[in-house]
């Protein structure tokens, strides 16, 4: 279905998608963040081919969203870290969860509970950096910066 | 490369990814947002294949993230609006911007700029519904609501 890369088009959404959108590139990050480093536990906890998790690994390294660091000599062994620009795709992953817990969780409810170190069981929640009131899409005005490439889609 | 289906695995994000993972599916969505609503307009604006626009339309609809609503009856026109179930996904779409204008927009700046109804450009942050402070991950925990099925792997 990849026809394009969504790298050219002038818009952020789509660059996103060019670094995270390919499938099980999500859950990869997913595993990341709750501890996951080595090839073996990846593929172990994702159920996913070898080469296919081969890929999405090379190509978050590639992307500079992991970082791949020789733990072991004989034989080598490599783990995957987040890097900062990994660790700040957390928005985007807690944004996915929160929308799937409300939206696909179905009657036995959320498989996961995320408790905050306040103690309490958080929403998160988007809010405006300056007033800290809740971002809704109709208090919002996109505009373009620059007038839209012929080609851009975006 | 879809070789399986996320909507089995026992975890929010890889329902969420079931919903809007797949390729232009996110695009479509952030078109929706900014106000489009139909089919000729959604191609113009994506460059998409039609059939290909057809096939992610219909894909929203039945996962109740449109709905789909005859404007003409002669020649019939139909026109796809977000439903609340669509406009819940307004913080997954502003944390890939948010994530894409600080990591992808390069020296040209990002694209886009955004403006909230109280004056200042909003960085869209994730915070904590109950104290407010911006979440981390690592200041977040994940504990399992129930154990894993055998074959989850979320």
């Amino acid at each position: 279905m990849r026809r394009t890369s969504f790298a050219e088009m002038e818009c952020s959404v789509a660059r996103t998608l060019e670094v995270i959108g390919e499938w099980w590139t999500m859950l990869v990050i997913r595993e990341a963040f709750s501890g996951v480093r080595r090839f073996d536990d990846f593929q172990g906890r994702l159920g996913i081919a070898r080469n296919v998790l081969a890929a999405r690994l090379q190509s978050l390294v590639d992307h500079g969203v992991l970082e791949r660091r020789q733990y072991h000599d004989r034989p080598p062994r490599c783990e995957y870290r987040l890097t900062e620009k990994g660790r700040d795709l957390y928005p985007v992953l807690i944004a996915m969860l929160t929308w799937g817990d409300k939206w696909t969780a179905g009657e036995a409810g959320p498989p996961l509970r995320l408790t905050h170190e306040c103690g309490h069981d958080p929403e998160a929640i988007l809010v405006c950096s300056h007033c800290g009131a809740k971002l809704d899409a109709r208090q919002v005005r996109a505009e373009r910066v620059r007038p839209a490439a012929a080609a851009d889609a975006g």
